[in-house]
């Protein structure tokens, strides 16, 4: 059976450059190939990836990130990961937003916090006023959140941006509360508008109270498995003991090589050719659901990011609405992988960037049929 | 100052295949690259490496590991934090030989394990009468190991080859004592002599109660970062539940497409051209070490692996040593690094295969100068 697999933050394979992928492997291999005969401990394969990182952060935010304070992860996973597990201990509060990644989510609940939810609304973000009352709220209870886990820009899964005055906002609160805040930027450069994201927490606020995440899952593809994270000098130390001797002792050179030596002279052209076959996509997904869903369900139109979020009429039955779709070979990310309670809401999310125009058109004409009679 | 690096396990400059991996990267990016806008929960980017995998098991143990049991990670390093983190807890035990990786010392450390070290001879490897002292002493106390966690192949650092009896001996008191075994093989296949190694402990025990792990990192090069895990089923969701929502939720896609394109097809005329130019080296430093220190230590003469273990006079003083062989660029491994209790033998470990012959010589020469004048 055909299947529409909406699933998961998927790149699109035509802006996959893979030419420049063998062009770039070719030469750096040559040039720096005999450097990977080195353990991570003796030689640092992430220099010229690092550039990349920092020139990238600059480009948008007007200062480079200090190429000192990066470290190269396994995908962004492993930048959530590090801060998570070895500066927090079970038991301890997070803060997020009340819909976030399930990947994050997960892994504050594998190491045991607890996560607490803060409604935001898709255009504007996390609500400051509520966190400010939570924050109260806990202080009150002798509880300091350990990070303030936001996703400022196309936040997955609502694709909202959080707004300058709440970014401003935000600062002050984890200012006042010492809280500090774990900023996820893993959608930075999908801008699929030409509107400005406001800058980074990281830019706007203390750096010694950020610790700044970035991936190229998302402008590349998830395949090369690199991430980001660039943290106050203090927490290295612990950073990269847990890295080295806790989980994976360096992140793959022969990757790092590659990508660093195609985006080093290709990052905002590659950005611009990829965001163009996004931003297609998208408008095809909206207009499928017009055509399709107009009358009985709303989403979001999101300016950047690879995913739509959708929120069905009160009626659906979302079991019911899985067992449809899996029948006619639809996929899509169930709502409450993304509640920071687990909450069974009504909505689900659809990623649409990995897929043929003609696949998102069929399979949200086919996701309508299984809402209508789950509804 | 010119340096002389006897440190790391690092693999030959020359015997890495660069125009090798070239041609495996076009090869493999124009036939699969868009597949790695998948992410790794819904695509397993190691299918063809796992398959090297099995098929390089087979090659020496007569029979392939079972592909659903492995699972790829981010150096056999991952390989070694997986089951500790997921599987030991705070205060376990764990039983190694007494001089062992210290990178694995330190993960078991990180993870708050107690370490149990069991003497071993160069030759013959871990000493298995005391291992059964040490499990009925144990025992005794009420104390279960979590693991035993031996090197069998080419030892690091004394490239000790458990022999025959030993592997089985250790396999009954591992079944007798109910502990698993973490069976390290990394330096697997890096003969340097026609005489074989026995079978491994995964191989000649029962699959079920051995974890066996293996890399690339020493028959191709450290920094592709690939290692990979073969685990009874039982323990697979943990694993996998860990390394995706606790480590980095998938190891680098396009290093293990790179690779597996690679050794698909020249796995062992690479290992063959790759163990000829470590042999040469080996001799070299075999041959200068009788030269220079001939009088007054001793030392491994391993069969395989990338390291030689020296053994200095009881006169010898190590901190000043260290003083005088950094004062002349000369670097090597301190034997106490590799000490469950962190002794501070009177030892140190040489690894020799990244660099040229004349750097051994002249290494060992000035090596020899420091330890004269330190004892």
């Amino acid at each position: 059976m055909k299947e529409y697999q909406f699933t998961g933050g998927r790149t699109p394979p035509e802006s996959l450059p893979v030419q420049g992928l063998i062009d770039a492997a070719a030469r750096v291999l040559k040039r720096r190939g005999e450097l990977l005969v080195h353990y991570p401990s003796q030689f640092d394969y992430h220099d010229e990836l690092k550039k990349v990182v920092s020139k990238r952060f600059e480009h948008r935010e007007g200062t480079p990130l200090p190429l000192e304070d990066i470290i190269v992860t396994t995908g962004s996973m492993q930048a959530i990961t590090l801060p998570i597990q070895a500066l927090t201990k079970p038991g301890d509060t997070i803060v997020t937003e009340e819909l976030t990644y399930m990947g994050s989510l997960e892994c504050f609940r594998h190491y045991g916090l607890k996560v607490e939810g803060i409604p935001l609304d898709p255009v504007n973000g996390m609500d400051t006023d509520t966190l400010e009352d939570t924050l109260r709220s806990l202080a009150a209870r002798g509880i300091k959140p350990r990070f303030i886990y936001p996703i400022p820009n196309y936040q997955n899964p609502t694709g909202a941006v959080l707004s300058l005055p709440c970014r401003k906002r935000l600062i002050e609160l984890a200012q006042d509360y010492e809280v500090l805040i774990l900023e996820d930027d893993c959608y930075g450069d999908t801008d699929l508008e030409p509107v400005r994201v406001p800058p980074s927490l990281y830019a706007l606020g203390d750096p010694q109270a950020v610790l700044f995440l970035g991936s190229f899952s998302k402008i590349l593809a998830p395949g090369v498995r690199l991430g980001y994270l660039c943290a106050p000098q203090r927490f290295l130390p612990q950073l990269l003991e847990l890295k080295r001797h806790g989980q994976d002792a360096g992140t793959s050179g022969l990757s790092s090589f590659i990508v660093a030596e195609y985006l080093r002279d290709n990052l905002w052209s590659h950005i611009e050719r990829h965001t163009r076959v996004i931003r297609e996509k998208r408008d095809t997904t909206l207009g499928a659901l017009e055509e399709h869903l107009g009358d009985c369900a709303t989403w979001t139109r999101p300016r950047g990011g690879l995913v739509i979020w959708v929120e069905l009429p009160f009626t659906a039955d979302m079991d019911r609405l899985g067992q449809l779709a899996e029948e006619r070979g639809v996929r899509y990310t169930r709502g409450r992988e993304f509640h920071a309670r687990g909450e069974d809401i009504k909505c689900l999310r659809l990623s649409y960037a990995h897929m043929s125009h003609e696949d998102i058109s069929e399979g949200v004409r086919l996701l309508a049929e299984c809402v209508r009679e789950a509804s």
